[in-house]
Parts: C-alpha cells; structure tokens; sequence
C-alpha cells in the first residue's frame, strides 16, 4: 500500500545479502528503513516488533534462516536458526509455520545449495502473502457491501490493534477487505482501537488508514462498547495471531471484551486470517500460550515531545508495577465469521474444515 | 487517608476565604496543592479536572457556589454561579444535587447571612461524603470478606478509574471497602485497569493504593477480560456518576466491558455509590448525557521524561482525529450488586427502593 503516494512493501531482499523493512516501533512518528543482514538482526527484528503482526513474523523468519544459511549452511546453523527464531514470539503461528516450510526446503539438500533455497523459499512465501492478502480482501470486501447501509451512510466499522499492510506484507488482513471495498467505492469510516499498551491502532493502523485516504478516527479501547451501544458501529473486523481447528480466536489483549460487546449488541464479529493461522493441532483456545511482555510497555509511552522529538515518559507513580499480557483468547461462540483466502465460513470446526476440506 | 504517611483529604477548607485542593491533573508525578478563592477557581477546578469523581465534584461545587456568595451574595450571582457550576460536567448528578443542596440553604435567606450559611453547607456536604464513603466501606468490606478464597491468598480485585479517596471528600466509594477490608486484615491484591483516555487508575489509582500499602498490579485496560478467563480475579467493583432508579449505571468509559467479560466468566461485578450519585428522575440509562470531551486528553499523554521533568507527548499521526466519550452506560442486568450507605440490594428498582423505601 502507499506511503506518502509510493507502492511500498513491509518487507523486501536487497540484493541477496540483506532484506529490508519498515521499522514500526518508529512509526507514526518516524519513517525509517532498517536492513536485516544476520540471523541476529532477523531475531532482533522480531523480538523487539520493529516487524510485527503473524504473517509479518513469518515471512521475516524465513529470510532470517535464509540469513542463517548464508553465513553458515550446515545442519547446526540450520537448527540454531529455527530455535532461535521460534522463541522470539510464541503466540503466534504462523512463526512456527513458515520455519517448518523453509526447512523442509532445504533439509536433506547439499550444503552448497541452501542459502539460495532458503532465500528463494522466503520470497516465495513473502508473494504467497500479498496474495492470500488480496484474497481475504476480495472475500471480505463482500461482506462489507453486505452490511453497508441502505442511505449510502458510510460503513461504521471498529478495529482492534493492527492487522493492516504493515502486520502482513502488503494488504493486510482485517483491513485488507477495507482497502478493496474502499477502492471499489464503498463509502467507510474506521473506528481505530488505540490498542493499548503498544498503541499499534494508534500508531500502525491510523497511520496507514490516513496514508490511503480512509476515513478514520482513534478511540481508547474503552469506548467501542459504549459505540455499539449508541448505534455507531455496523460490524467489527480484528485478525488474529492463532485460529483454533474450532475456530477460537487469539488476537491481541482485548479482542475478546469488543467481541463480548459485539455480541451483547447484536453485531457481526469478523476475524481475517489466511490459512497459516489456523493452528489444527488446537482445538481449545486456552491452550493456547499466551506471551507476557516487558511490563515497561506499558508504563512508558512513547510520542512527540514539545520540540518534535520523540520522547518516551513514565506514566504509573514510582513503585507502582504493571503487567502485561500481550493477547487473548476469544471463544469461537463470539466470533460471527471466519474470513480467510478460500471465502468466509462460520468460526467453528465444521465452518473451517468447510473451507479447508483437505484437513478433514 | 495517607499520603507519605500523612493523612490527608482531597479538599478542605482554609479561614473562611478559601478551599484547598489536590492538584489531581500532577499525580501521580507531583504533589500539588491549590488554592480556590473565586467561582472561577472552583468551576476551572471541576472543569480541567483538577478534581475529579462525582462526589468530590458535588463537595467542589458547593464551595464554589459559597466562594460566589462571598464576593456577591445576590440573586443574580447565586443563579449565575449554579449554572456555571452545572454546565462544566454534564454526567455525574452529585453536582446537580450538591448545587440544590446549598441553594436550597440560603435561598429566601438574608443577603447578610448567605455566604456563612453557603460555606457551613458545604462543609457539611464534605462531612457527610466522609460519613458516607465510611458507610460504604463498611457494607462493601462485608461483601469482600464473604468472597474471600478459602485458602488465604489474596481476594483478587479488578477496578476501573478511580473511585478511591481521591474521587470523594476521603474513604473513596468503590476503594472504600478495600481499604476497610485491608485495615481489618484480609489479603488483597487489586488490579488496576490504567483507564484511558485520562490513565486515572494507572496516575490516581495506583497511587492511593501504593500508599495505603495494598497490593496492586496496573493493566492495560484491554486485559481484564482475559485475566477473568484465565481466573486471576475474584470480582470486580467499581464507582459510578450516575445510577439510575432502575439500577443503571453510568461511570468511566470502558466500565460496561468490564461488566460484560464479568458476566461472561461468572464473576460478581460491584458498583459502589452514596446515595447522591442515584437519580430517581432516570430509569432507563440511554438517556443520560455522556460527555465528550477534548480528544487531546487521548492524543497526549503526560509522564515523567528523561531528565524526571513531567512531558507531555502527542502519540497520534498527525492529521489522524481522535473521539473522547468520557463514559458508558452499564446495564443493571450486569451488575450484580449496588453498594450504598445503607447497605447492599440488587441493581433494580425493587432493590434500590428496599434500601430508599421513603423513594417508592
């Protein structure tokens, strides 16, 4: 999607010793370009969520084994790589998915042959994203026209955190079917979820809504419940980070509570995803491990100071500790639909396995 | 209750030509005191939110009303300073009443009397919120000690914003219990949703527990709901701005989705009022004005920077707007209990009457 007017990606090889990418810890405030040359930089990446976001993750651990292979292609640097980058994040799936698929490219094949491999395996994976990406988009753009209003109202819709563009590598997921629908002409305004304690809906998801042209206004996570209740949302639409075989849904910390609200106000409830969130070896969602982040995400806050500059200031009295579940489960009871790259099905195993009969 | 060791309350009087006020809108990172000796003073007070929760706002307005009669104890100056009074929040209803109660002391009355009797009615509505917050504690630390978990760990309490002492005259409604429940000895441990826009649990909150000694955890407002699934909390409990006659309740934005994830996991959810905060007049909740306020208060956060200084930064894209409803409305079919000065009832009209029969 477009930054200041250029097609831009989250992701993309230079040469074939480094890919670069978008670092989103500065963003909104600060547009900044950053290589990846080592494993450790690909790690880094990840850990810190200068990338961020499950396929985001994925595609950037693959080149991260490319990276690997690289500087050393033998079957310890192999295995390093994979253990190394699978403990960066351990909500997220598609993390896991993406290693298994770069090994398997290069397991079992000459020494002398696995870099290239890898890296072509990475960029493959990065392309099969923008267009699961797009697929999402066009099967959700649907549902949207759906539900648009009758009087050419815009399409209220509330989001939570950051499943754009810059959480895949192009499109997005939640907010693809946002992007086709409004290219297509239905009207919309997006109520963004400041996402607390990382504000990736302040800081990712107004920025790149304000980057296309849509409409789009920033609230605390605590008033979409009091939006749906006064008749201001149409619909919600979140990604998620792991989709259960029964269809429960690990999203970022308070998914859940707008999916209550949803519920309790007779809303429809979409989760984007493509296949590789789909965890089938889950069938309950609270087995799912859920990451507790440094508590300083949430006690520092980080923004434009007085002369421009960013600044980050300590928000909560001395003494005071915090904690910091990053993510929840919602149970597929709350979640309407189910949106991935084959079409829509209901959030649960049968819906699923609708869509994906291959896993039956 | 104490800060720095001290006791203390949020506002009091000084000679017979001013009050004096906490600075709320510097806690957690300064402890100010101001002065107010004009309507101005008090009006700007209760405006910028220098103090800050129905009822201390109700004690503040009365004030101003006596400060008003101080400098001109005419007709027109009384009028003029009841409806500046009411026109800076619009939700809480303890100003209204707080307003009418001083009025109703010195209307009819001579010119030469009024301010006297204006200062001594406030000063009497300042005692009586003490008597009552007191109250509460008592009937809420009862409720408390009956959920405790059998086995001595800590009872584990969510609360929403600030209700504490710093959101009455002393005591606090929603805090009251736990401070009661903690000074005869049970184990607590509170969780403390930050509450943003305004970060009023993170800043007010945590501090006033922080120095009373009780336990305490700060949490996004996004993971209460998953601390409730994951059984890390007990029940919640929370103050209000208004309650209707049908058990209704309006209070800090984020409140209804607290109750709903409650409801969801089984939990009791407590709302803690005085008998000012009900408003016979209302049954139905939808129609109590909800405030909205500056975005800025969501787009700007305050904190300590680098150098200790207080900072204030913009976290928003710029040309991204923010929307600030400062509070929702609860259904009283989420709410499992009311606790007042007189004790507990359900969140009904049968209830709320079988505690205020002279009401029915």
């Amino acid at each position: 999607m477009r930054v200041a007017g250029q097609p831009r990606r989250t992701i993309w090889p230079v040469g074939n010793d480094r890919v670069e990418i978008i670092d989103q810890t500065r963003l909104p405030h600060v547009f900044e370009v950053v290589a990846l040359r080592t494993l450790e930089d690909a790690a880094h990446a990840i850990r810190s969520m200068q990338v961020r976001g499950a396929p985001l993750i994925g595609v950037t651990a693959a080149y991260g084994v490319a990276l690997a292979l690289r500087a050393d292609p033998g079957d310890a640097s192999l295995e390093r790589a994979c253990r190394t980058l699978l403990a960066t994040r351990p909500t997220a799936v598609n993390l896991r998915w993406a290693l298994e698929a770069v090994r398997a490219g290069v397991e079992g094949e000459p020494v002398s042959d696995r870099f290239e491999r890898a890296w072509r395996r990475a960029g493959e994976l990065a392309e099969e994203d923008v267009a699961l990406c797009a697929a999402i988009g066009d099967h959700g753009a649907k549902l949207l026209e759906a539900a648009a209003p009758p009087d050419a109202a815009p399409l209220q819709v509330l989001t939570h955190c950051n499943a754009g563009w810059l959480a895949t590598v192009d499109w997005g997921t939640a907010l693809a079917p946002l992007y086709k629908a409004h290219q297509r002409g239905l009207p919309l305004h997006v109520w963004v979820d400041e996402t607390r304690p990382r504000n990736q809906g302040a800081s990712l998801t107004a920025w790149e809504l304000g980057q296309e042209g849509i409409a789009h206004t920033v609230i605390a996570d605590n008033a979409g419940g009091h939006l749906m209740r006064t008749g201001r949302v149409d619909l919600c639409i979140t990604g998620a980070d792991r989709v259960t075989a029964a269809g429960d849904v690990c999203n970022k910390i308070g998914t859940y509570l707008k999916a209550l609200a949803a519920r309790d106000n007779g809303l429809p409830f979409f989760v984007a995803i493509p296949y590789s969130s789909i965890d089938w070896s889950l069938g309950d969602g609270a087995a799912i491990p859920i990451e507790e982040r440094d508590p300083r995400e949430l006690s520092r806050v980080a923004g434009r100071g007085p002369d421009g500059g960013v600044v980050e200031v300590e928000i909560l009295p001395e003494g005071s500790p915090a904690a910091n579940p990053a993510f929840d489960v919602t149970p597929a009871r709350l979640v309407s639909t189910l949106v991935t790259e084959r079409g829509s099905c209901p959030a649960s195993r049968a819906g699923l396995l609708s869509l994906y009969p291959e896993r039956g």
